[in-house]
């Protein structure tokens, strides 16, 4: 959908499954997708089992068909190959494709996304099936992009993972010795003689639960089978996409990501796909920054290009715990919330809704009523009206940022596998209360890698970077001395790129930037051991939490100290000048009005200046390119906020036009997009 | 003990396993019984292995002494076949018998009811003891039950049942065709081309966990899985009633049932016992109306026959977290309430209490001490003194009521099985309201299942019919239009017989009937998702809990509606007239207040007259029959209740007379049985 | 280390892993111990595959090395065999080494005291590398003392763990026809006709999970497992021992235990080791009793003779939920914790931290810094040089106690097994209850087996004594007989050796010392039913929970009663003068209030003396010998406590010299060491 010439406006649509219904509903869908301006859909998701019944027979009259019925009505297709899910007959016939699960339970035909990455049937049936499909199909006109597999993801440790593990290793470390060494074998007898001693890290060997979160014994091969796992999965992508580019190189390649998604180094993956799309479902009530940060951290797969909102529910999802709707305005905030992070489609899942199995209590566009007239068909039409009235004016813009988080799955996984200091370290939520923190006060943030280029920002925020990778110091340590900013918090430059420890101090490699030294750290219990710790900031007081480094100055001066315990007095936050810039670091976990105050303070320092005053119920995020500025304003509240402008400008869903310094005032859950003087 | 020339008083005794002591003890046992009037015993209940030492071998020389012993004096027995527990040396030259785990864990010899029910050796085995044992002793005058095997239940996922799983489907869909039809297979990419594609839903397939619920990918598998384990459960008990039935026709065949037990569809198991049984173990401190409506249910099972009661225990059980005593008089007290709710006996496990495994700290009539001068062999005692007195005059006279509710396996096995609205949704939590709401009105209330004849009755509830299966609609219209009375509430009418939705708008096949249109429904968070959720009926508010359905009138007239939120206004409850009758529907869960207030105005217009009148703490019910009415007064309170006669009679148990109207004070605890005049 | 003619001071030291590390660093170590007064080092823990890197090599090359450098700079050695954790090649060739888990799942290469105990393989190489490093280093004048693997522990189900079992069961009962017995198996058909019939009891066969309870549905066979599963891992021990010893008869052979570690059966671990040792790391602000009475269990197996604290950390541990740092002054605090209950040793885990795997955030003596420049390592410095004054002074003293409390582990695995009366028996949390009443009213007390001679004691206090063994009882009847006093509490005398009931009465064995009957008993929930249950004793009210036995008195007399319930006036506590002494019964869980007004009351009886007049913050223990007569005491509190002294002495930490009678003030977490005069 994305640098495709037939793309010409926000796509409006999503995931259609006509071939679960008989052919007399297809008219009718067509009538209704037309009332609410849809304009693509996403087919083929799910069918495996009826494109091939058998091993050598494949059956796309269906598929045809429905080709045919879209395009004679117009419709765009986002064309799926099909194989997040294999067909039963294959299962049975060839057991390799069924995944093991962690305690080595062997699994039998079911669910979805169950074919083991490294099993030679899936491989080979999965590229025949994409072949055919590229053939096929390929040269339609209104097919502007693959839709490879779904919702890529999960774990297998199946005999042939585990085979395929170890040719991982030995291309990544070519001899035992340095596996030994990066895996720290000395320790607890684990020496390898041969790479065949090597086993998957899982209940079985090294890995087992406590209080439900999961647990290793040695970090190191457990990293390393998350980093095999991502590639393992990778590869089953790329594999897909090597045979559609050969086939089709005018249609560009996606797969649908999951946002802040674990278990996939999603920074690798956007190194290969032609544009990133995503699915969007924010829990009821949930914070929007979370979903905030999620745009954000899509976007940041490929530099900022415009992504695609893939999925979305356009009322209600099916498997959050209590499935609360909607509110009415709420699908329409949240799609201008893609808009205003970087997307350039708005889709749902799904079309119609599904009459049986587990999906049949999910939101669709049609619901099983069937007609026009529903709320929720009408909130859509509404938005696919508006949509086709702002045309291609934002297309293609970028959103636009001076600041950077650091966000890197080597550090969430190597984080979360720690045994100690804390249970409660948590790389995704130290990384989002710094993210909440800018973005609520309106200052433009990007969310990259550690491969990123940084030249371009003025401040880069890398919070809780426990494994600072070879290298990655080096360039925060140039982004420094050439007059950046950087803030860093507690858990930072413990390890290298194996979670080995950097030895003689921590941080480790930062320990210069920072100009501290880390001597020891102390873990509060969520209730703070029986008192409330507390540090000092500029006069007040902040709540310490999680951990509290006990550290040293070399060089850096306190901003702020400790109130209590034997460590009162101790420095708490720190700022170090280091060539022409700056590097300040937390030595704890607080709450957001100490984040916000070190970042005004920060902000001035740095020239960042907020888009607009407004409450942080206000979201605001600027897009600009070759056809101008655009402001998009969301509220997120249920009461009117007043924005107050920088810059006025045109409305472009309202109509009104604003000046410089003008108080907009926003209704609840309203949005404006103001295209900027 | 049921319908046996032999019975001709309410039956006392229980589960006696002289086996396990020596023989020295049994005619202590003997005396004891006597003292306290024990009159039935149930024998043989775990002795499989006792009496088949190996393949060829059977040993009924112990059998023999105890049937003659308990013979000689005086004693009824209900016996058993012994089938719950299979032999050690079975499990381990026939691996076959032993079950496997959800999981796909196999298991071995251990526990009871530890038998594959599709197991051919346990089939074979199982039909070979039940033949000895009626061969044996059924011409013995004293045997007036059998009780096949003990408590059925549980479930089996080996390879055996898997195939007797795909014997099962084919015989029931015919074609494959139709299997892909009615799961919906299309979905998913789940279609099926082949009987032999199909695997057990499991931790191994469709099914996982979430949070300690099950959950599944497919609803219809995962249903008729259920469906199938309870036929396959059943026909092992079909197959030992047809072995006993055709040697000894003159004795009825009874298996105890264990009340609102998920995994067993017990209307199906009613229909094919002689007499329903079933034991009772309430939980200390539970509300009363719990163990009154499993009582209800069971009476269900059989259009209203007496049952028996097989099982409680006279002091305390070892199976509760906390093992509380049942405090002085509350062992009478619930054998009285079962006596109100149908049953002719009252038993006990057991009578003599074990000294070794897991059932040792739990009562017995014969304590530990192994004496008579204990408070619960005293309490039995006084019981059984009592219940001599009162001889056969209640003996097969039934429980009346005007009042049905609906109770359904189906239902409750679909709703939970289903993948949204909510966590919260409670099948039995559901009807359980509304039976207690009715219960303490003291309204008579049957429960029945759907295939019962309704004509009778002058109000039906239906609570959460969240699968209105093929003709109950029409059963249920035909009801109303001539004049019935029908309650319904949310996440009804959704789905077919497999859990297909009925397209068009919800409540689906119950539409016209409610004359009612359900569009949305809202699931609320247990804590009101910040706000606490009401709905106002007749000038007072109410709580919304769980769902709020958002529905539109097509024909119903609000009786209240929504307070909050942006469905404030839209009916929560509603009145249709429908033919000659009237259809209610409550569109959100509420409290005990509200479905009371609602059943005064329905009692009123359908001519309910509460039994008495008394507090919510005292339970009433009527049975009539041949030998006069019986009016059952029990007081659950620890103070004394006052209950107003509507019209008096002969206390049976405390000798008094009282007039029509009267007020009787009802000690804490106590009981009282009229009959009245 | 004790009992060596080599060991003139308290050891100083602990693990060390050079064999982690390049050569460089090892000559920094040597300095900083030095700096520290380390003046023992525990080798060669984990090197199992680094000394045999296949079937038959074996390389000593590095240890040698290291052994060498240890030698020249005066270090002695507690040389560990290795064999905690097997090498990879021997799990892959031989995988009848890994252990099975209780749900059958067959364990990989992995983890640590990964090996089953019943492998032949293990057995035959773990015993190899036992007599190669005896021959090797026996001759070595600085190897102190063999440390035998590491923290044994675990347990297996595997199928050689399974013949084990067979034979195990054989040797102890003889007879099938005994085993039927002991295991009760006439109840639920359990009977066994063949030896080959035993499986073991796990989660696929008689044990299941509750709430996270593992539960039996037959505790006789899970009972004899654990000890089984305890003697097989002792088995190992043995071997081990067996083969040092019969080479080094000169050197003491030891492993190091876990305090109350439920698993083993440490009394019977006790008589085959030559000293005890163990590892001790209480949680940040645990009860310092907890900590206190894990020391007094270790010391009673072995009759009180000295141990060895041969594990705790500096400063933090990796594996806690939340890793608080220990305050200043809290090592030093514990370190002579230890010393007062008995140990001649002060060692830690470990010499230097560790880069890789697990383990690295656990502290050492040698941070991660890698210098001697922090808090860490100047306490432990100090407290180097403060044990270097000390000397040999207390070394072989003897802790002094005229009380003991009863602990066995036979008690502690049957009441957590049992099926009712309550899942809040605790045994460990009711010998805490009294141990804590006891030593923070500084009287002395010891904690042994039931094997042990009790002659010496004034006092035996034997709470929740479930299980009493045949002959213990008349052990216990003859110590009252001759003038001693049992203290003991509800939910005792249950059963014998087997967990059969012993029939007549509660509490059987027990009746006729405590004169009482317990006819039943009352389990209450958390929450108290509703009501919170109280007794009254001398006129104050005190709590009581978890179980209330209503009892009779049979020549005992009541000193307390309960206040509530239908059993308002039943006794509570009782006591019964039985020959020259008497017995006290407690017949439900107080409070320490309690449990002190009782002790105060029979301290008085018995003639016991406090140590010393001070708050329940400060521990006080009497060490004595030849050399003399040693108060330790130790103020836990974080502000000062003042300690009554009842005889002066001289402070040895301090220098201060005490007068008879003279009044402490111990400051926060200090220590002082008297000797007494």
């Amino acid at each position: 959908m994305i640098e495709h010439k037939r793309v010409k406006k926000v796509l409006f649509g999503g995931d259609y499954n006509p071939e679960q219904w008989p052919e007399e509903i297809w008219k009718e869908d067509m009538r209704l997708f037309k009332l609410a301006r849809i304009d693509v859909v996403t087919l083929n998701v799910f069918s495996w089992a009826a494109l091939q019944p058998d091993e050598t027979t494949y059956d796309f009259t269906k598929l045809d068909k429905i080709m045919d019925m879209v395009q004679e009505n117009g419709l765009k297709v986002c064309l799926a190959t099909s194989t997040a899910a294999h067909p039963a007959w294959m299962a049975r016939k060839y057991p390799d494709i069924l995944r093991t699960e962690q305690n080595g339970m062997a699994r039998r035909f079911g669910a979805r996304h169950n074919s083991c990455p490294n099993s030679p049937t899936y491989r080979k049936y999965a590229s025949a099936l994409a072949e055919k499909l590229a053939l096929r199909y390929g040269s339609r006109e209104n097919v502007v992009a693959w839709h490879v597999s779904n919702e890529f993801g999960g774990a297998c440790y199946c005999p042939n993972c585990q085979k395929a593990f170890r040719v991982w290793l030995r291309k990544k470390y070519k001899t035992i010795d340095e596996l030994n060494r990066v895996w720290n074998t000395g320790f607890w007898s684990h020496t390898f003689y041969d790479w065949d001693d090597v086993v998957l890290p899982d209940l079985r060997s090294e890995e087992f639960g406590v209080d439900g979160r999961l647990r290793t014994n040695f970090q190191g091969i457990s990293l390393d089978y998350r980093r095999f796992n991502s590639d393992s999965i990778l590869d089953c992508y790329k594999m897909e996409r090597d045979v559609l580019r050969r086939i089709t190189p005018h249609i560009p390649v996606t797969t649908n990501l999951m946002g802040c998604y674990q278990s996939l180094d999603y920074h690798k993956w956007g190194r290969e796909m032609d544009f990133i799309s995503w699915d969007s479902y924010p829990s009821f009530g949930a914070d929007y920054c979370q979903n905030a940060m999620a745009h954000t951290v899509m976007r940041g797969l490929k530099e900022g290009k415009p992504f695609a909102l893939m999925e979305q529910t356009p009322g209600v999802s099916n498997w959050h715990t209590y499935c609360a709707l909607k509110r009415p305005g709420v699908m329409r905030l949240y799609s201008y919330q893609a808009l205003a992070h970087g997307s350039d489609t708005v889709m749902f899942f799904q079309m119609r809704r599904s009459i049986g199995a587990c999906e049949k209590y999910h939101s669709a566009v049609i619901d099983h009523a069937g007609h026009e007239n529903t709320r929720v068909f009408r909130e859509v039409t509404a938005l696919g009206r508006e949509l086709e009235t702002l045309g291609d004016q934002t297309l293609g813009t970028r959103v636009q940022a001076k600041a950077a988080l650091i966000f890197d799955w080597d550090n969430w996984w190597a984080s979360s596998l720690s045994a100690g200091p804390s249970d409660a370290i948590d790389y995704l939520g130290e990384v989002s209360a710094y993210f909440r923190a800018l973005h609520t006060m309106h200052l433009g943030v990007d969310i990259v890698g550690v491969d990123a280029d940084l030249s371009g920002y003025s401040l880069v925020v890398a919070p809780m970077l426990y494994m600072c990778k070879d290298g990655f110091d080096e360039k925060l340590r140039r982004f420094v001395r050439e007059g950046g900013t950087l803030v860093s918090s507690y858990f930072s430059g413990y390890v290298e790129d194996h979670d080995l420890v950097i030895t003689g101090g921590y941080p480790g490699r930062l320990r210069d930037i920072l100009g501290i030294w880390v001597e020891e750290s102390d873990a509060l219990p969520p209730e703070g051991a029986g008192l409330r710790h507390t540090f000092t900031y500029q006069g007040k007081q902040y709540p310490a939490e999680i951990l509290c480094d006990l550290m040293h100055l070399e060089g850096a001066r306190a901003l702020g100290s400790y109130d209590n315990d034997f460590y009162a007095g101790m420095p708490a936050v720190t700022c170090n000048d280091f060539g022409k810039g700056r590097a300040y670091y937390v030595a704890t976990r607080s709450e957001e009005a100490l984040y916000q105050a070190l970042f005004a303070r920060i902000a001035g320092e740095c020239g960042l200046e907020p888009l607009v005053e407004a409450s942080n119920q206000v979201e605001a995020t600027l897009r600009a390119g070759d056809k101008g500025r655009f402001l998009f304003l969301l509220n997120h509240a249920d009461s009117v906020s007043p924005v107050k402008l920088r810059r006025g400008g045109e409305d472009l869903l309202g109509g009104k036009t604003w000046a410089d310094g003008d108080v907009v005032e926003l209704g609840p859950k309203d949005v404006a997009l103001l295209r900027l003087n």
